[in-house]
């Protein structure tokens, strides 16, 4: 559930966000967007919480792999569907991972 | 609950961890840590989310803001109780925010 990157430097997408009331289709599309983005080149990996406020992280190799990532196609449909029905806000933050730790028993 | 951060760049700490079963002290240092943080130079926001998975990312203005942070002596007692007892496993990552963008009904 900790995504495994690889020590960096590498990219993060920090996706905070809170959803509407609206459930239609909203679970499907995760699942699908997730897929999704696992086959995309330079994915890393991503972590996803969500208890009211939603906070999901996406891990890229390199700024283009977001980019390509950000005008996929079936993500584009999704990303406005968001808008419309999903999300009642979101900020989407765009990151350098610069230095990493970790710690497991 | 969406931080309220200023224009990029600024730096974000990205903390997802996995607790143990051991609640004891657990809730009044988190929010002891919070409200310190709070109170620290360049501090500028956090997002906290758990649900089996705890992701908590803070924001500050630079990186000598977080390492004053890292190295706050109640900070240094609460990140060593962590390992001894809250934390099964945990990655911290120190990210440069390099673009953002938001969207709000």
């Amino acid at each position: 559930m900790i995504a495994n990157t690889p020590a960096p430097p590498y990219y993060a997408v920090i996706f905070t966000n809170i959803r509407t009331q609206i459930e239609e289709g909203y679970d499907e599309t995760a699942l699908q967007m997730v897929q999704l983005a696992e086959k995309q080149d330079g994915y890393l990996g991503h972590e996803s919480v969500r208890n009211g406020l939603g906070i999901t992280i996406s891990y890229w190799e390199s700024l283009e792999a977001i980019r390509n990532w950000k005008q996929q196609n079936d993500h584009l449909i999704a990303q406005s569907l968001g808008r419309e029905k999903w999300y009642a806000a979101y900020k989407t933050r765009i990151c350098k991972v610069e230095r990493d730790y970790d710690f497991f028993i």
